[in-house]
């Protein structure tokens, strides 16, 4: 018996692998479209990607891979169940049943529904016109709803859509640290914004020669440990990171020649991404849940972590503001730190998501959120989004959007039918701040290191606890084990209090 | 019966497209290997690949597919020899008899044994020393055999091997054409040699910024026609051109900072590749026989139309050698056009196929295919090679290479297993003359257009009368079809005496 399951075992995970590494030769085509394939390339590059995509599908949820599973969920294997045999063997069934639980029809339909939805949903924010939208949006959300019916849960339709994107996580559970999360934050910002302190925006918005960017970003994302023996920089206009496999992930940013920062904080938070990908031990475990990231709140963690609190952080500044010095002496050379701090850290409310600062960034998240669960829950209808992204945004930010641009249709995710992804994002805040008040303790050095340069120790730290378990446990589970505690917001606020109210409270 | 062909075709194409739409993958995942790739991703890249293009030669070897040529050839569809249909039924036939003839354990056994083979090569050729290769180098002939003979032939093993790289083309043919070629050639080569002229080659190597020379090739290789909009140019260590899909062609050069010629007339050949790959109907005929190319001497000879008959031209140079004294006035401002063409044109004897000029060519070529000829006719002693290599050489050449590695050695296409190869390179610069001259006489303007810098009335000419046909005539009927008579040696001696008579002999 002991030998079967070893033997089956075997079986089901080169089958996973093959699928991955099919799939995998996806992710370089993705690369490729959106770094240097020529614009002629567009349609055999799409051919090429729906039959890879739907070759390794088809390898995914081969019934094989079902029968596998129903005996390996029999097996002494799945005894221990953070063994990694079992953790491999849980999260393939998780993927397995979601992959196989909608009706191709459906698959079908939203596919051909969102892709009009996007075009539909560019047309209308750019005239501004939430009512060109809203019929196609409505259609999205009712495909929604049939997606939730057709995964299935146990109490909240939106947990189905939020498993997607943050597996294992329940609405309860992240409405009840959000609610948190508000009642703090929406005060703190308050302070802030009537503080009427603001930052010398000149100092990062200046003539910022790209080629001393490109030199000066992967200097300091070399430094904070992304390996370029194993990985690459490009440009592209929406940044990102792919992990291709073992010893390939790249990272890709935008350079803006009016900015510091957009560029060189970009390719941190890629970096932190990369760092994760990295770090996954894919040589042993490509293709297998161990040697994947645990979800997308989790990603984000470790991009917001090097991003925001390192390298938006003092320390790491003792360190490079005199590189930046050196790099850009025109610019930089007759700067105050203190007040070249103060710029990399300005934090003002704004209607944009993307453009917002740290502090307010996770406020644009809650909103979402709230008008996700109000949809998903028959509570909103779709006609009344703008009028209520309004309202809550003027109470959340004190400020109202001048029109719907600026508001519920500036992101792209609803029309690409994607309920349920805002929240990783806040998530990935509120990890990011709990994972590394625990480091703190663990190393109470860190930022004396930091001053120095060296930022290994915090990488390495990322590393033991957090990337070389794959997906070893769900996100609620790994917070745990890390900190010892459930995941709360509080960190997150002492973070932010400690950081922000010197520069604007005191 | 009608409908039913039409349908059955249908199924055999719509086969044939998805596995060369996977395989169009693997390439761009080879392209990339050679440019982009992180080095850590060498291991990973290995398994991407193996299994890509495993199971595309699965797709194209399925029993489905012989079932449906079977069908197919009893059809009317293959009434019309050179319809598009039959020449697709014909030519997937072909492929997929090769495909599907050599025993798994033999293309295992050619595999391991050509891969061993390639470091022993490597080692042989550092040492200059023939002895540590000549085992190994057995082995490989004895595969090459037995490859033969499971391909099968009808009078020549030689036929079967040179079949995978000049389809349809025979020994008998080759030989006959190659030995009229010799007996012109040896005798011209040697007047050049006694003649004792030799142009200033400073002029062309000298300090060549590296810069400049990307914008010059480029500008040049967008004005003879390789079109940007569908296709890319990027560095490597060598060279190539690779077809990805309809709009999507990509060259690849390298760049010598002391070498005006090698990256440019590189970058003019790779580009010749390029617009025959672009001037295929990859739009309808995408991985079928109708939208690739007729064999490796037909696309040779139309990178070699560019680069040697026009690039190396001088009503190309009447146009391009001012913009090239803009370019490097420091170099060519005060050189003499005259001075300029000839170093460019520079003819000596040396002991190195990849590095030799035009004229002697063909030499190093007729040398590698008669004792390719020997091997497989078990007439030479694989011990015997170097012997006979120096012999022959000397006595086409006037010269002697010092050791082997400057001799036998000094190729990897025999440690790959790849005998019939070398004739193809000859082929090209035949068909390419052969076809020139034809050009000519239909547009006799063409060198004026030349002088004013355009260079689209050939590449239309090369376009409808080569590129479109795809694979519907084999070469040798491909140049009866163009030229109105069968390969000959002729044209390419009378391009060559009417080139090189004025620089060396008058």
């Amino acid at each position: 018996m002991a030998e079967d399951a070893k033997k089956l075992y075997e079986e089901l995970i080169e089958k996973r692998r093959k699928a991955a590494l099919l799939g995998s030769a996806g992710s370089i085509l993705g690369w490729d479209e959106r770094t240097y394939m020529p614009r002629g390339g567009v349609e055999h590059r799409a051919n090429q990607m729906a039959l890879i995509s739907g070759m390794a599908h088809e390898m995914f949820t081969s019934p094989e891979i079902g029968e596998l599973l129903s005996k390996l969920e029999d097996s002494e294997l799945v005894k221990e169940r953070t063994s990694p045999e079992a953790a491999n063997i849980r999260e393939i069934r998780r993927s397995y049943n979601k992959d196989t639980k909608l009706p191709r029809e459906l698959v079908e339909e939203i596919s051909s529904t969102t892709t009009k939805a996007q075009g539909i949903w560019q047309d209308a924010r750019k005239k501004a016109d939430f009512s060109i939208f809203k019929d196609i949006l409505g259609k999205v959300f009712e495909l929604n709803f049939r997606v939730a019916e057709a995964y299935g849960y146990e109490k909240d339709p939106y947990d189905a859509l939020l498993d997607d994107y943050e597996p294992h996580a329940t609405t309860e559970e992240v409405a009840r640290v959000f609610a948190g999360l508000r009642d703090d934050l929406v005060p703190f910002v308050e302070k802030i914004k009537d503080s009427g302190k603001h930052p010398d925006m000149s100092i990062i918005e200046n003539d910022y020669d790209i080629h001393r960017q490109k030199l000066f970003a992967k200097a300091a994302s070399a430094a904070i440990g992304f390996d370029y023996s194993k990985g690459r920089l490009d440009e592209t206009t929406h940044p990102f990171c792919t992990g291709i496999g073992y010893g390939d992930t790249r990272i890709l940013t935008r350079y803006n020649p009016k900015h510091f920062g957009q560029a060189f904080f970009g390719v941190i938070h890629e970096s932190g991404h990369g760092i994760y990908e990295q770090g996954l031990r894919k040589d042993e475990n490509f293709g297998l849940p161990m040697g994947q990231s645990v979800s997308l709140g989790i990603h984000e963690s470790q991009s917001l972590c090097w991003e925001n609190i390192v390298s938006r952080g003092k320390p790491f500044w003792k360190h490079f503001f005199p590189r930046a010095q050196q790099t850009y002496p025109e610019i930089l050379g007759d700067v105050k730190f203190d007040d070249f701090y103060f710029a990399i850290n300005d934090v003002r409310p704004s209607f944009i998501r993307v453009d917002a600062d740290e502090v307010t960034y996770c406020l644009h998240i809650l909103l979402r959120f709230e008008i996700e669960q109000g949809i998903i829950h028959k509570e909103i209808k779709v006609a009344d989004i703008p009028g209520i992204w309004n309202e809550k945004f003027t109470e959340y930010f004190g400020i109202t959007p001048p029109d719907d641009a600026q508001g519920c249709l500036q992101d792209i995710h609803w029309s690409m039918g994607a309920l349920g992804y805002f929240p990783t994002y806040a998530l990935g805040n509120l990890y990011a701040a709990q994972f590394y008040a625990k480091a703190l303790k663990d190393m109470p050095n860190l930022h004396d290191e930091f001053e120095k340069g060296n930022f290994s120790s915090l990488k390495k730290w990322l590393n033991e606890k957090i990337h070389f378990q794959g997906k070893r446990y769900p996100a609620t589970e790994l917070v745990k084990e890390v900190t010892g505690k459930p995941l709360s917001h509080k960190p997150f606020m002492e973070y932010l209090e400690k950081k922000f109210s010197p520069l604007y409270l005191d």
